[in-house]
């Protein structure tokens, strides 16, 4: 078990990926997705060790299980309700044991099982550091959402509290930053499960789709904050060419998050937290938030060149230390 | 235009990306593929520089143009005629230069023009070497080439020539080996050009249907010989569980190509080829050679487990020190 690629051979790794695949789709080339009266959606993501995930932080059955749950969730902000499968492009150093990639892929399998879909096939290669990059097919369903789709009056709405995923990071690495503060145990439990196995905002696109006054188009602007908060509202300000004034006093967090700038950062800018993100007409954000009992009104939108804004009229502004970065 | 990555930071990098995107594809985390009464074929190639290419050898724009069309070849040799799109998940270092990632997508850019669909979207990260893994999408023409619908009596094809590819690597990495032969220049050009510029095999796609024999069935195996020719055989004795015979004098070379054992290797173990390797009827397969000049049968199928002969009777061995190998 403790073999690596090397030892056991590339016909011999090659064997053992197929029992992670269906039948029929080991024999091809390509893989097969049957007609569909549904529209397709379709979203790649890449993560590459050093960078999106570590040894020390992440086991190999929560890399699998966040490789294919962040792209869950990008097509999840998109309108996806029903995921088709996913495709992976895998790139691995030659000295990986074979018990990592088992229990890479079985975490991939156990999330496929939570949110649907399965593996329709891939590419394998070595390569100094291990690189993910997996494609993955939903079905768009009742509604289509865009970030382009904001308008001006409309309620900005988080289907949840921000900054978890960052502490739990702060917490599996250990940091000093964090010592100074006592936190709940719970607290840092529900940090570590969220960095570890992220939840993609499916139940809230369904809740979304549902709560929908009948009066009402079927027009919502929607994006995740897998690059933070801050990150995504910037996103829909600049695709829908208007601003944000976000309420201080409703910054989404977890209702055992301490005070300070540092923690606000984390909650802001912090990054990997899958929540959906809407820009939605007042009536409809106020049964979204029935719905979802996590979720909350944290703004609104305005008309102006894009920025976002403290509801002190402050700019708030991206360049951060804290900022989330993959350069 | 030295600049690199580090240098031009990521949001400048992410905005010049979107010059090569098509409108509307940019302002969301996912891309959308219409709806269609025809099944979607999909692949996933991964090319990773040091391992399927060099700077040494291949200029940003030539790994642009391979990265697409060996996703290309994949879908055409399983049936795919209409290309619709691709996503790509790029790693690339800091210190790449954005000469490098623009003149790559502009060979991409170059492959779409020339076979079809545009690119989709794609993530895009750090990491310590480049890496690109491409998902292209087609839909499927009208039959669907399987590696496992191979069947006794069937006469074995190629659409092409093979082991120019690998001798066009030779030439670029000026290897001694090929110091102790004299080779025709048209054949060293031809080699490089195969190496840099591989074409797939869709026109053969296209033939392979416009000749199909009345009276015969939808029925017929095929792959691409990417991996190599005695690979692509392989695959299909494998698949559909039978045996094949090659008439050495009918292996598939290049007019000038020299005598010798390297050189037989290298045609039939050299990889990146692409040709259309099908398995058919006699009288489908004597069309097929009609409508494509360079396509020739090179043997046929026959009873037994999985195996690859000679026409006297000796068994090919992929164990070579020439076989193609991505560990």
């Amino acid at each position: 078990m403790t073999d690596t690629i090397e030892q056991i051979g590339e016909l011999e790794l090659l064997e053992r990926l197929k029992r992670f695949m269906p039948i029929g789709q080991i024999d091809d080339d390509t893989a097969q997705i049957q007609s569909s009266k549904k529209e397709l959606l379709i979203n790649t993501d890449v993560l590459v060790e050093g960078v999106h995930f570590s040894e020390l932080t992440t086991s190999a059955h929560d890399v699998g299980w966040k490789a294919i749950t962040s792209n869950i969730s990008d097509l999840a902000s998109s309108g996806s309700k029903e995921i088709i499968g996913y495709t992976i492009g895998l790139v691995i150093p030659p000295n990986t044991t074979w018990i990592w990639i088992q229990e890479f892929y079985e975490g991939m399998k156990d999330a496929m099982e939570h949110f649907g879909g399965k593996l329709l096939g891939g590419d394998c290669s070595k390569g100094k550091e291990k690189v993910i990059s997996i494609t993955a097919f939903g079905e768009l369903g009742g509604i289509r959402l865009h970030r382009a789709n904001a308008m001006t009056g409309d309620y900005l709405v988080s289907s949840g509290v921000h900054g978890l995923s960052r502490l739990g990071l702060s917490l599996l690495k250990s940091e000093k930053v964090i010592n100074k503060i006592k936190l709940g145990k719970n607290l840092k439990e529900r940090a570590i499960l969220a960095h570890k196995r992220p939840m993609p905002p499916v139940k809230a696109l369904h809740a979304l789709e549902a709560c929908k006054p009948i009066e009402l188009p079927w027009r919502a602007a929607g994006t995740d904050s897998s690059d933070g908060l801050i990150n995504a509202i910037r996103n829909i300000c600049e695709s829908s060419n208007c601003q944000a004034v976000i309420h201080k006093k409703s910054i989404p967090k977890d209702k055992d998050w301490p005070t300070g700038n540092m923690w606000d950062e984390w909650c802001l800018n912090g990054g990997e937290d899958y929540k959906l993100i809407l820009s939605l007409p007042e009536k409809w954000a106020k049964n979204f938030i029935k719905e979802i009992k996590s979720a909350k009104i944290i703004g609104s939108i305005k008309e102006g060149s894009p920025k976002v804004f403290w509801d002190d009229s402050s700019e708030i502004n991206l360049n951060s230390k804290y900022k989330f970065q993959h350069f």
